[in-house]
């Protein structure tokens, strides 16, 4: 049955496009469900779908799924994605598919599209404390028996809030630890310690294990980065460990969870509390296209620390294609992207693949291209000393970084194979 | 007949919306037409809708439809909106409704949002040079007798990738005019005249008229603005003097167009060339919600100019609200929207309104609380000195600044009165 939290599985997983509702989509092509899309024969670099375009390379993402799985298999810990990244529920899929324990999501409508695409154990990854939210969780775990999502909680206020709204079970719950002068979460150990107390004694929660980012401190350098890690994962193992010894907590594995994408590999190797009875879970989700910025150069440090040569580590698998528009003085090349098509709050995109007009197979851009600026719907590439400068007509390749908020700028994507053939698509519900 | 282009007018302005493909609706709502929504009942501080959550104020948004309307009637010129800004079919009505001339475009897909929402004249302030676009654009014209919609030349590169199209009928063109160091235009004024000249020569082509686009050299300085202003249309006169001259035109009024949102007062006044077959058309598209951030601050200079009181004059119509998930320590309170809901482009959110835990009537924020950092779902409220801070649980509304960047993260934002009850909703096609 339909309800509104639990939609037809096809409804989300292969919905209908429309050039209408997809930017990017061909403007003469039939709506079309995702499923269909693969088959159509549409070539990018043959002019099929109008630029500019956000698109996914299939042998990259299937590189990537399973590099990241064998990296957490090989750690012995589980890998529930942070689904924000894409919110691409065949994406999701995808993840399953590829091993992963569950996925992550920052809040319980993110939960609702995972779970309609078929996720079964999840992570909220943040503090729930809405009534309504509250609520509909509570709908979500009555309506489908065995699905786990424990939630972040980290002060008494928040607590209080859950208890007030009444709901007809009890939410299973993380204590999250944070850093001082960083984001959410307890700042001091004794009153982490006091807080899963209080977890525990509350009827209207049951206190599941504990949590910890290291995200938003991660610098690229190796020594500080692995004091920082091991000191967190050092604070997350000693408050479990009072927590065992307490009997604070309420289930059989209790959970314990950490990780960005960043220095995912840090997390993973410290991750596990001595002991076997623990579910470790690391929350990384930008791996799964991964990009040619920020998370670009923190892999070439994890590469290092991993021994794994770059070719072999994640590869940039999310690509934005744009047309030259024009060249309006020299020095200069006008795309038809912007910021309404690409990341830009953590670095510029770069050029990375180059096909002059007509040409069907992409070149490498030339060592040298750059993007300066970006207006809303305008790119401002500059060839500098480069020996080829693009022309109008051409086709350039964005490679991003921060693939969260290019994600969120697209309804859709085609998957392209190599000579960017649009072999499958994915779609977001963001 | 439904086809690609051009869908029935219902499934544009009148979708069924649902939890899962809108963040912020209702979770536990039945899927709605979006004409149903406003008469739901649903209040937003009451908590009937999860947050974070972007809404339009619907008294700001008829303040300002009504506002630059005169503004152009006023001037003697026509108002062609920016359609790019919200995507927003009903809106696009709303400013039709107002009175506008036609709605501009930066692409043929957005304009075929236009078109099968209703609108039939139309800019697009854009080259447009796809062999696909361009096959596209010909169809809605062949499919929309009277349908206007010129776009932008500013290259014979451009002109010859339009020939090569060979599409079945002659599209309406501008020359644009570029300032040095800008972004697309012809630099030279010797040059655009040439093109122009080309322009007419072609048989795929009909010149419709000169545009040019002052925005990305606004500085709020008053001086400055006016010489800078002045300058570029005087530009644009003579261009349209010396085609008028040589009898270039090829359509009976002429186009001339200019005009961002940052100093639209000085381009209203300015922009109709001497003589009366002119068609002047102002694109000015964020002025539809405002904000409280850059573009207010623009428009206190355009208010001081027009002698307009500021209370009178363009009015913040959009805002995000969040609710505190987390005060971890002192001096800090975590809301949960982030750069997923948000604009941080062209500077970060203010608090504009507080709603304490269980209240049902805003307050004006305290003086003092900024947002001084957002990552992806979380921004980070600073109290600073005022005497009152944000408790878990408080709903805080941000203003936004930059509008477009806002619009482009949500498919749906609730319209609502000044209680915050929900009284219509617009859905985006981005």
């Amino acid at each position: 049955m339909d309800t509104p939290l639990a939609p037809s599985l096809d409804a989300l997983l292969d919905p209908l496009l429309d050039p209408l509702a997809c930017k990017g989509y061909p403007l003469g092509a039939p709506a079309l469900r995702r499923s269909a899309i693969g088959c159509q024969g549409w070539r990018v670099l043959a002019g099929d779908l109008p630029l500019p375009l956000a698109l996914i390379r299939r042998d990259a993402l299937q590189h990537n799924l399973g590099w990241m799985q064998r990296l957490a298999d090989d750690a012995g810990i589980g890998l529930a994605p942070h689904g924000k990244t894409t919110m691409a529920p065949a994406l999701f899929r995808a993840q399953l598919d590829a091993g992963a324990w569950g996925i992550t999501f920052a809040n319980v409508q993110q939960l609702a599209v995972g779970v309609a695409a078929g996720v079964r154990r999840a992570l909220i990854a943040n503090q729930v404390l809405q009534a309504g939210e509250l609520g509909a969780l509570a709908a979500l775990l009555q309506a489908h028996p065995g699905l786990r999502a424990p939630f972040l909680v980290d002060s008494t206020a928040q607590l209080a809030l859950i208890e007030q709204a009444a709901a007809p079970l009890a939410f299973e719950v993380l204590v999250e630890l944070g850093l001082p002068g960083g984001r959410t979460g307890v700042r001091d150990d004794t009153q982490a310690l006091a807080l899963a107390r209080r977890l525990h004694a509350s009827p209207a929660v049951r206190l599941a294990g504990v949590e910890a980012y290291e995200g938003l401190w991660a610098t690229g350098d190796d020594a500080g980065d692995a004091a920082l890690v091991n000191a967190l994962m050092q604070r997350l193992h000693t408050l479990a460990a009072a927590c065992e010894a307490e009997g604070l907590f309420e289930v059989d594995q209790p959970i314990v969870s950490a990780g960005g994408s960043a220095v995912f590999d840090l997390v993973a190797r410290g991750l596990k509390p001595p002991g076997s009875r623990w579910q470790p879970l690391l929350r990384s989700g930008c791996y799964v296209t991964h990009d040619d910025g920020a998370y670009r150069r923190y892999a070439q440090v994890v590469n290092r620390r991993l021994g794994c040569a770059d070719a072999n580590g994640l590869r940039a698998a999310l690509e934005v294609w744009a047309v030259v528009q024009s060249c309006p003085e020299p020095g200069l090349a006008i795309l038809n992207a912007g910021k309404r098509d690409v990341s830009t709050d953590w670095g510029l995109p770069v050029p990375v693949k180059w096909a002059p007009a007509g040409e069907l197979r992409p070149r490498e851009a030339p060592a040298g291209w750059t993007i300066d600026k970006l207006n809303d719907q305008h790119a401002y590439l500059r060839p500098g000393d480069a020996a080829v400068s693009p022309q109008v007509g051409d086709r350039v390749a964005l490679g991003i970084s921060h693939p969260c908020t290019t994600f969120d700028k697209w309804r859709w994507m085609p998957v392209v194979d190599e000579d960017y053939a649009v072999v499958d698509a994915i779609t977001t519900n963001f």
